[in-house]
């Protein structure tokens, strides 16, 4: 990968919330990047495909595609390329997502894929053995995401600690290299600082920020619980 | 549907070539621009999700996505939101390309949701048979493509004439409005011209454009072979 | 199909229930084939794949597979043949039922499929559009199940009769052979009565017998209800 | 499980050929009992879900399915219920065989589905790295079977030996229990030795045996092999 990672990280993943459409989305990276620059944390957005350059154009803080398929460049109408997802202005994507997962061996297919074309691949998992079984496939990103907690309002962080303690030490039997991250139900500055003490090297949020109220506001909070 | 769609039309899948990925997409689109004017042919082009934006802002003729999910704004990562695309400048979607089948249900979900959000319906079909099926759903296009001649350089409007115009005999027993199209190996403006002669309204076409040595001679070949 | 199809009829799927595995779908065949008997009722039972041959062994009514795949023998391993199904017993299959819905042109597919070996096929459908669409395949049956009221315990032909009789109309236009049977909800003998006077000749049922306590009683009043 | 597992394995996925459905099935599992019997080899059948039951009543050799779906009891028409596939007599399921491929968090289940079931679960694999990725899943049998091979007449053990060999390397760090398996182009018993002589622990065969002219020779010459 190009960029080069730095933790603690904050992926901010938009799906398809009509808050972070479009104009939407673009507004919002922009005050995602402001919280960036103001606390100097680190912040990935991960806008629709559809948005990305508009995204990448509007902002300095990377991007990360939702999803990419594993295909090379030919005849597969209405899939995700990686290759446009990089030149469009991703540095990396989402991998697996519980809302988009794959069969194992596009997961290998399509971090190998993400390795070739230099992106950062991050794959979602729904439990510790899953998360070591997916480390063995060596992404540069983990994030551990009991579904049952998305976009629950309860943090994975403060709900099941043992399940995010249980995957870092799965995870790092075998691979000393990638990021860990959890997700689901995040929803306050707490919930990230006892992610990160629990430690896991970031988080993957949603709901919390995009249909926040202020998110600007949320996403400050949060970049704080980071620089604790 | 916004857009008055004029016949014959003549659509180009840019699927996933990388001669019509990012900025090619681009190039290419501009070059259906200029024959679109020199002739007047009604030409769409369908680049992929990421390169929708900057192809709408580049040219001003009609955009279609390659494919939208039956889904509507929320938690679907990694899915291509109707509004999305048509934020980004499409003005409609290819649906159930042999390349990206979607379930019955679903491909009459997404032809209601194209039509409330305004888009215009192309939905490919297989054969006859499940052409007419398909009439009964209602969408603005449908474009017959035999699975087997797709990329094969050999134009279904000359394999198999008899397959055209059986689909439009039973897609007009139940359906007077859609556009019919067909494509799979159209490659010659004679091809276009003999699809026209069958009665269809246009052609759906990818490789022969977009691999083409030349792309703006066979599109403008094409082109002017829906004028005679 | 070998089968003459007697209407009314009964089509009683067993899904994955537990009441109708192994022995149970054994039993509870043979009740239904006791009803069969005592009323003249027509009354078909769809086991899982693996219980067809000893149901088939068990019982002299119709059986029907829940689901074909639309394959040739061959390499498709974890799939379902149609010719291990026939020989096994089956005379018919459900297909795209809600729970195992199919491609558009794999519906076509396993439609033409069960023609050639011989096979009822029954199509369940969502509504009335789709309904029409399926009938252009000529199935042998089709059954519309609005998705919603599925195990609901409201009677599709009591909450939207509308639906229903829009589903004949539909059908009829193209289609004059179909048997047409609704589905969903189906609690009572009077919902039965109800998708009769609608001019339906079924209904396809499931939890209200699998799951009763005495499914022989529901079994004997939905078939006495085919007989006012 | 309650099969003890005695290694080395011959496992005979009969997928879904003309020449191992319904009555063929039972006749090719009553030859591989034969060999069993002579060679006292150790030799598993794995015919179509619907020809279960018929053969787990025909032999005594231990029976598997060729997948079963992450459900539980209830609505899942037309899937594979695990509780069936026990009942008829399976003692064990392939699961993510190359031609049945599953999401990694359903791998994940299924694994777990058939241990709590006392199933023996057979996780198919691609590559090494994924083959350690299951690992972590615990299943009690690995088979690793490179796609191209599949079919091929050219054997695993000889195409690719450092593939073979790489597995068992990489599995073993992480599960010292699982049996290892390889599949893919094995025709011959020199390749079922050469495939053990590399340390796995038996064979997933299929098109040698069930294509064969003589299959009983073929299973004779594979079981001996398993005996030097």
């Amino acid at each position: 990968m190009t960029l080069k990672l730095r933790t603690p990280i904050i992926i901010i993943n938009f799906k398809t919330y009509a808050e972070a459409t479009g104009k939407k989305a673009i507004a919002l990276a922009k005050q995602a990047e402001r919280v960036s620059h103001e606390t100097n944390a680190h912040i990935v957005v991960a806008p629709q495909f559809v948005d990305i350059a508009a995204v990448a154009e509007a902002v300095g803080i990377p991007i990360f595609a939702q999803h990419i398929d594993p295909i090379k460049p030919g005849s597969s109408t209405g899939h995700v390329l990686a290759e446009s997802v990089k030149e469009a202005g991703a540095v990396g994507t989402l991998i697996n997502h519980s809302e988009r997962q794959l069969k194992l061996a596009d997961i290998d297919a399509v971090v190998k894929l993400a390795n070739e074309k230099d992106l950062i691949s991050c794959v979602c998992t729904n439990n510790p053995a899953v998360s070591a079984a997916v480390a063995y496939l060596h992404p540069d990103i983990i994030s551990i995401e009991p579904p049952e907690l998305i976009g629950s309002g309860v943090a994975v962080s403060k709900a099941k600690p043992e399940e995010v303690t249980r995957t870092i030490e799965l995870v790092r039997k075998v691979n000393s290299h990638a990021v860990i991250l959890c997700g689901a139900g995040i929803s306050h500055g707490e919930d990230v600082a006892v992610a990160l003490k629990l430690r896991t090297q970031g988080v993957l949020v949603a709901s919390a920020i995009v249909k926040a109220k202020d998110p600007y506001s949320v996403m400050r909070e949060f970049a704080d619980a980071t620089k604790q």
